[in-house]
């Protein structure tokens, strides 16, 4: 899991429609959190001193003749994951929390985030800061700017939706919204803002590419010819389409093995915006990088890039860009009749196919993944018990285990290790300093993933080892039915993900529960373990032959338990008995539930017989691998674990009916 | 069934992109349809000589410098069905299908229509006529007409959302899309058009509504006061919205009891735009039409409307407006900053959801309905096996039947009443002089519904009164299944009903089948048979209690049978074993569906309980009223086809599971 790609823009819409309810508890007496309304104000030791920061900035602000200015917690390529040099928001404010945006006037200064984050904010800013559980941030601006007032931003940090929300809610309000390139936050921040990174960008080794980078501009030049407006470019804004289009990479972003880059890929140029002295001798070579033919890489410096697009765009050209993720810092200075504006690039498009070769590649990486997750859970079954094993450390054992897998290259995304109560907070992660100890008597949830040099990875487990209880069973039971009814579903070819993923919900739905976040996501070949524009949301593209894609109900008993029972799938063609287009999912994630927490009351014969069909290809895919490894505990785990599940009564729940379906059937043979 | 509301607008692009795909038989040699490329052209009998009314409506093309004029299939108000002088498209092309549109140029002319009218066109039109199958009509447009042309259009004709869809595909071209009031075919039909309606406009007994008209109005006062953008009046453009604001009914438009209006309700006035000779000095006085307070409804002329709406707009107001279905010629005389524009206006909302006593009322409706219908299937029953019932005499005596129905008001739609091969046709229904016998060899669609002054009704039921075939059973099973999981589905509050229409359609998807048309609609209390905006299309509103929409899954074998089985379902607060705000649906239409056709094991325990409680229910409810109308037959006919279903077999069809599951569950009792 771990939602949040391209900033908020996308996405907090979607999760704030659908937060988690979260309680904020009373605040009185606790002295974890600020108390700004006690005299004098009370701050926790966690909080931040910010004045001096505000300070700076206003006298920013004023240079700019603006009255106020705002700050996204975003980046340049509206990235999941940015770097901490790029985390204005949680410097100016003092809070760390992943979603949140700030604006400072000359008089005040505020925040808004979602619910997961309110308590995290209290802790961590100082009373300079007002928190701001709801409201549009653009109706606050209207009351407090008046009339003629200047409101700056970053219009790199500024998607072409949020730029375009802004400018509708403040139209007919005279405030005027001004783009400033250079960012303010950055002028204050000076010397203590961390470095660019510099690290080499490499290019991955042949066996861990689906093709060449030559075919893959070929075949977008291809669809550029095909396009009614017949673009003569695409511009890569987003990280993920330059690694992918020239099978490069590097480790810019934390989780993302991506480098700070934008390529403008012309009919007849390739120009690539990165810093050239991070690529070696060899990379310059293997890019074709000294020359300036159609196939030749042409460099020119990432932050000469808004120049060269708009001096480019000056020609009789027409540029195909992505409006979900290209920022408005691009978009502004490409007149309107020269865009081609589709939601998606081509690039975008095109790599959420997988080919062959890359489905062999993910289904490798998977394996081995199932290897280091198999691994973790022995050694929680045998440690927990102990009392020795606490949310941070499995994580860190997690992670070590993984990192003895071969390709290794990193987790995916921070690893949700929570148990209890913990595990119903949307995107809890603990630290070394916070967190909880695991035990017999509590769930424990694990939704962690890996980086490896043919694919990337993201599996949750949810495990009990004591003694679960029955409204325990029954949810992680319908959790697993949702799970196996939306993974075995066939569904006509280029049927969209939104239409399907309430099967994932109904076994929930059936006794009144529910979960509050989207069904599944797209990921990558050593790329985005959220990847757009695969999934289930309304945003999503339809589904086709070679996608990936996550499954992960889940239910959350807030002050209890959460569970969340996730797989990564690939499309596949189904076969059916009468013949047509039809596709269905084949889950290349290869871990077992947790036997001690499924009702096999509960399921259906048909959800039975996909489970044990499941632990076999398990056992036949991830057993050989175990015994290689000379992994012998694991391998009898694993035995235990997908011995076939057998149900004690029809699912029917009704031993009535079973009675006289028996009836039934042996009269139906005596006759 | 029987899908077009709105024109063509909205729904067209759901009906091409879903179009059952029917193939055009060879035309060569065949002498029902034109054949323009032989020498003579051949003209069928069916043709219609265009070829004075063309030169005609040149004439008046001419007359206005203009280089084309678009002639569209709909009428002011965006209905689904048009009356006879509005359907101009079918006047000058010959054409009577009702979908397409056509388009004259000083040498061309030309229709676009859809698949299921591309036989009836060649049948109908003569040589004058291009008929295109494919291609947007903007692009012959921007091939036709030279730069600087001028297309002309009737903007009472446009709805927003098409003006737009020219406006922007002709805003590169220096083609000028050029609004004219004055309808140009109107002025060449003469004395040939149908007289517009004159007869009496009545209002409803207070038995047969929910509300009084003056409770309506101060409910959308209030919500104009509660819009953030505080409306000073809403515009209603939509024929069934002022019919329901005033409980006012006529019978302007075939199968729709409106009369010709437009609503002006402002936050101090009720301007209604219509033919007041038509109101009886009663209704006048039930209006309250004498006075001009807030609570008055002041009558103007119909044909005043845009002048009258342009005044209005002219000072300090804001038109809240349903974008939909307004139409363009409403639209351009309001400025912009004067709009409040939302997909369906406040009467269109209200209206979908049911107070508690119009759901009595429509349930009601629905058990005389329900006579009618079984009254139907007991007499096809004695009569089919005679050889003495064909398509259209069984639709006429179906008609009879409702008609001896109390507070019947004629048929809410064209009844769809087709044999064999014509049930897979979409949208057939016969004529006196074109139908099919009715066989015990061949299946039965009968799709129909009426009007009465409590509501409307839309029911289909498919029947075989021979030996089907197995695949025959099976998809009619299936479609069963698919009607039952979603009758039967819990889901929470507020959800779309595009997100669970899936369910119905899992059980055919299964084995590579599917359906090429929506999942249902809603529908009126004597209102519209399709009435927006509940249903399960991407464009419809969230499900909510008291809503009542059609449930109708099918499948069609070209060229063999078709499929449909449709019920109307109550939107209702489901019990679940865990609190929370759950909805699902209650079954309102009370007619059995076939036994004969029903493959019991290949339904689940689950479904064959919901069916044998809806039996139950059909029972209770119907039994009672036939046997108090002392119709024996119907009554012993109802009990034999509701008599319960039991499984054969277990529903996994496999039997072996089932002896297994047998013997797990006999040794868990012994255990």
């Amino acid at each position: 899991m771990a939602w949040a790609p391209w900033g908020c823009c996308l996405w907090l819409v979607l999760l704030c429609a659908t937060a988690w309810s979260h309680s904020d508890a009373a605040n009185l007496e606790r002295t974890d959190v600020r108390n700004c309304s006690s005299s004098p104000p009370f701050l926790p030791v966690t909080a931040v001193n910010t004045t001096a920061r505000i300070a700076a900035l206003r006298q920013q602000i004023k240079a700019q003749n603006l009255s106020a200015y705002i700050i996204p917690d975003t980046d340049a390529h509206m990235s999941e994951y940015i770097g901490s040099q790029d985390d204005r928001r949680a410097w100016i404010t003092g809070f760390t929390g992943t979603a949140g945006t700030a604006v400072v006037t000359m008089d005040k200064a505020a925040l808004w985030t979602d619910s997961r984050y309110w308590t995290q904010a209290e802790r961590q800013m100082d009373c300079n800061w007002e928190l701001h559980r709801t409201g549009a941030i653009a109706s606050w601006i209207l009351a407090e700017i008046p009339a003629g007032g200047r409101v700056g931003f970053d219009p790199f940090l500024f998607s072409i939706n949020s730029w375009q929300s802004y400018d509708v809610a403040l139209q007919d309000s005279n405030i005027e919204l001004v783009s400033i390139t250079a960012n303010l936050v950055d002028l204050v921040w000076g010397s203590e803002r961390p470095l660019l990174p510099s690290q080499p960008v490499y290019a991955l080794q042949k066996d861990f590419t689906g093709s060449t980078w030559q075919d893959k501009v070929a075949d977008i030049r291809n669809q550029m010819q095909q396009h009614s407006k017949a673009p003569t470019a695409v511009l890569l804004s987003s990280l993920d389409e330059t690694a992918w289009l020239f099978n490069l990479r590097s480790s810019d972003i934390p989780y993302n093995p991506f480098f700070y880059s934008y390529t403008l890929l012309t009919n007849n140029s390739i120009r690539l915006f990165a810093n050239k002295s991070r690529f070696s001798p060899e990379t310059l070579q293997y890019l074709n990088s000294s020359c300036t033919g159609a196939m030749c890489v042409q460099f020119e410096d990432y932050d000469q890039v808004r120049d060269s697009i708009q001096a480019y765009a000056q020609g009789d050209v027409r540029i195909w860009i992505g409006t979900s993720y290209t920022t408005y810092g691009l978009y502004e200075v490409i007149p309107e009749d020269k865009l081609v504006e589709d939601t998606y690039s081509p690039v975008m498009v095109t790599k959420a196919v997988k080919n062959s070769k890359e489905q062999a590649l993910l289904k490798d990486t998977h394996v081995r993944d199932a290897v280091a997750v198999i691994r973790y859970l022995v050694w929680l079954e045998k440690n927990v018990p102990q009392g020795t094993v606490d949310e941070f450390s499995g994580a860190e054992f997690l992670e070590k285990l993984r990192g003895e897998e071969d390709y290794f290259s990193g987790s995916s995304f921070e690893t949700i290790s929570a148990s209890g109560l913990n595990a119903a907070l949307a995107h809890y992660s603990p630290s070394a300093e916070v967190h909880r100890k695991l035990s017999t008597d509590e769930m424990y949830l694990v939704d962690s993933g890996g980086q490896y040099w043919d694919g990337t990875t993201d599996i949750t487990r949810t495990v009990h080892w004591g003694t679960p209880s029955a409204f325990q069973k029954e949810t992680y039971t319908r959790v697993l039915m949702g799970n196996i009814d939306l993974s075995r579903l066939v569904f006509p070819a280029s049927t969209s993900g939104r239409v399907v993923e309430a099967f994932a919900r109904k076994a929930l739905w059936d006794v009144g529960l529910n979960y509050g976040h989207g069904t599944g996501h797209g990921i990558g070949n050593f790329l985005c373990v959220h990847e757009w524009p695969v999934g289930f949301q309304s945003n999503n593209i339809a589904m086709a032959k070679g996608m990936f894609t996550s499954i992960e109900p889940g239910y959350y008993q807030d002050g209890e338990f959460g569970i969340r029972i996730e797989d990564v799938a690939l499309v596949v063609e189904a076969q059916t008995k009468y013949p047509g287009t039809y596709l269905t999912f084949e889950v290349v994630t290869l871990v077992p539930y947790d036997r001690n927490l499924i009702d096999v009351n509960l399921l259906s014969p048909e959800q039975l017989q996909y489970v044990n069909r499941y632990y076999q290809t398990i056992r036949n895919k991830v057993g050989p691998e175990l015994l290689r490894r000379q992994l012998q505990d694991e391998y009898e785990w694993l035995q235990r674990h997908t011995e076939p599940l057998a149900a004690r009564a029809p699912h029917t729940s009704s031993v009535a009916y079973m009675v006289a379906a028996c009836t039934v059937t042996i009269l139906s043979w005596n006759s």
